[in-house]
């Protein structure tokens, strides 16, 4: 049995973002062991890397315990400072970056913190305008300029149609607009507005009734709108209207807005 | 000199976005290589790991070299089969998890696609919640429940506060809201609202008055509100009122939301 207790550090000349997320699923992997993460990021000089190693072995000694350091620091001069510190430290680069080298057969440039692209970059610029226009066509406010979506959600009422909207913008810099299915559109027995025109676009979210009545009593409690019987009409009609238009459509129930988005990407089969 | 063009794959028993962010940030290592990226998420059975392979061989064939693999694939046997195709692979679980098992002198569990967390765990609630705030006090929508928010942006209109607050809260699962600076707060000299009483979690962006102008061109070509001269006015106005209030504030000119949003953490103390 080892400690149950551990420090792990992020340590980054960029934000550390990257280093963190791969850290944490790593770590995830050590389910005894309760771990205290820390990002230190913006590791670009000197006196940061000093700095960072004095905070890393400032926690060591707290903690009785060496802490654990992950580096993405593209500057050997400030890798090998940071290095020095009394840790256990495991560094991306160094692991990647000179079989990468081999296999490619070309140095690599060492150039500092471009993982998230330069605002200025027509990338960045599109994630940004993927928002807006995300935020602009959320929850049906408008048919106008659907042609310019890449995709369109449709689901009843809270199955995560606006978290997984956002984050399709933010992170893929997609265009996407998000429909509500409301009763009326199921008595009627048609989708909404326009969106009949958009069909190759359209995906669906669905939900367990259960889960759908839970989600919705906290925002409205003892209301007919989240009563299961409703939640279980709503669900039915709605897969239902899915089913006749052809639409495709996960269960949003056990997912994440990552898991979500990335089976809207495979089906859609955007990027 | 090596050849210019290759293809990438990213393969995951879950989204394998961290693997495609990780791979992303080594790749851009290599200024001189065309890399094509391709991610295969949710390989988490046999017949997925072998079409993967399928598709990583033909891909290879085709370009005329073999391609570049990531993974992340927790299962030994489904990790097995995609090293066996004919392509450069390398495995960010093979590289750290032995280093880490050593140090840490426990075993991992080996759980498959557990880094975004459950649907179902508090964190991802507290994302989601974070999300529907930060939504419901966007642009400076109201004044309520800002007792409740973590942090406050203020800044004048188009320096990043929306793309910002929403990154915040998807990816920290902060409640943020944000509120514009206009030239009646300048006029008035005071802050909007009632934001004197949160002065603690208030944090300001700025702009370069010609990046502003740009910016606001493309909105509202040859408006007032556009104009570089009134960019001036504003920017200038809006530092001077956060130089007055004691609000730490950053140039969001250059910087990416991630940058920006990791700058807000540090300097809020938040986390």
């Amino acid at each position: 049995m080892g400690p149950t207790k551990r420090s792990v550090f992020f340590v980054s000349d960029g934000t550390g973002l990257t280093a963190e997320a791969l850290g944490h699923s790593l770590l995830t992997q050590f389910e005894r062991v309760e771990f205290t993460q820390i990002r230190i990021p913006f590791v670009d000089n000197l006196a940061r890397a000093q700095e960072a190693v004095a905070r890393i072995n400032g926690q060591g000694e707290a903690d009785g315990m060496r802490a654990i350091v992950f580096t993405t620091l593209i500057d050997q001069q400030l890798a090998d400072i940071v290095h020095q510190a009394d840790a256990f430290c495991l560094s991306y680069f160094d692991s990647f970056l000179a079989p990468l080298e081999g296999e490619l057969g070309v140095k690599s440039s060492h150039t500092v913190g471009r993982s998230h692209g330069s605002a200025d970059s027509s990338d960045y610029k599109k994630r940004i305008e993927a928002i807006n226009y995300t935020l602009a066509h959320d929850d049906g406010i408008t048919d106008r300029d659907l042609e310019q979506a890449d995709v369109i959600l449709v689901a009843v009422s809270r199955c995560g149609k606006t978290p997984t909207s956002l984050y399709l913008a933010m992170q893929f810099g997609l265009k996407a607009a998000n429909f509500p299915l409301i009763p009326e559109d199921f008595e009627r027995g048609r989708l909404p507005g326009t969106l009949q025109k958009h069909r190759s676009k359209l995906f669906g979210l669905t939900i367990q009734p259960e889960r759908l009545h839970r989600i919705r009593e906290e925002r409205r409690a003892n209301s007919k709108y989240a009563s299961l019987g409703n939640c279980r009409y709503e669900v039915a009609e709605a897969e239902k209207m899915m089913r006749r238009e052809g639409i495709r459509w996960l269960d949003s129930s056990t997912k994440s807005i990552e898991e979500i988005s990335t089976t809207v990407l495979q089906e859609l089969k955007l990027r």
